[in-house]
């Protein structure tokens, strides 16, 4: 049910230069070393933000916990906001921490779309000096 | 005279994460905008840095003035210290301000090797405190 992130990062990078944050994608390959990076990185002198992109048709997205754990150490050492950016079809982008998704049995992650609309920031939240108003 | 930087941009990325600073290279295409990207962006929760890469065999470069100008336009957008990153031949990779390049009579930069040296820093510099110290 994931589509391929490709056309969803390229929307969400035009996005953030729309909310004047210089944002730049991840190279296609992996780049230069074996490190893990983020599908987005984007800053406005104030704000940095990390992004890892999910994209999905249906009402449920899984994340594999080693993306979650590149996700915050390269955060952690760049100095940015790690966040995952959520696209349900038909919705808005919505954006969580880490710490907002539920674990699965497998120890993997897992995001709803209800715990998204709870738990979740938009595009104003992240990129404003008030993040920490709740999407609902 | 110039090279391609791919391989280059590839080790200044490795030689940046080796120097604690999380590290990424601009995608290949452009990306989703026509926005100016620099080669390699990098931070480490202090100093965050946006890089122009050029390699050359010989003893002068010459840079584009529409370069120079996008990389400060993101670089000021992005909040990051914009340097060119060069490499001549045989010699440690040295880093200029755009201030500290010369114009060409047709209006774009040049960087002669003699003042590669005497204005430019080495990536210690710019990933430390001291980011004053010139390199020679």
């Amino acid at each position: 049910m994931v589509r391929d992130g490709s056309r969803g990062e390229r929307d969400l990078v035009k996005l953030l230069w729309e909310k004047d944050f210089a944002a730049m994608r991840a190279p296609a390959s992996g780049g230069a070393t074996k490190k893990p990076l983020p599908d987005i990185i984007a800053g406005n002198g104030e704000i940095y933000l990390a992004i890892e992109v999910k994209m999905t048709s249906g009402e449920r997205i899984y994340i594999d916990s080693g993306k979650i754990k590149g996700l915050l150490e390269f955060s952690e050492m760049f100095g940015a906001e790690p966040y995952i950016g959520v696209k349900f079809r038909y919705r808005d982008w919505i954006f969580l921490s880490p710490s907002d998704l539920e674990m699965t049995p497998s120890e993997n992650y897992r995001l709803d779309l209800d715990i998204a609309l709870e738990r979740g920031r938009d595009i104003h939240e992240i990129t404003g000096r008030e993040r920490q108003t709740r999407l609902r």
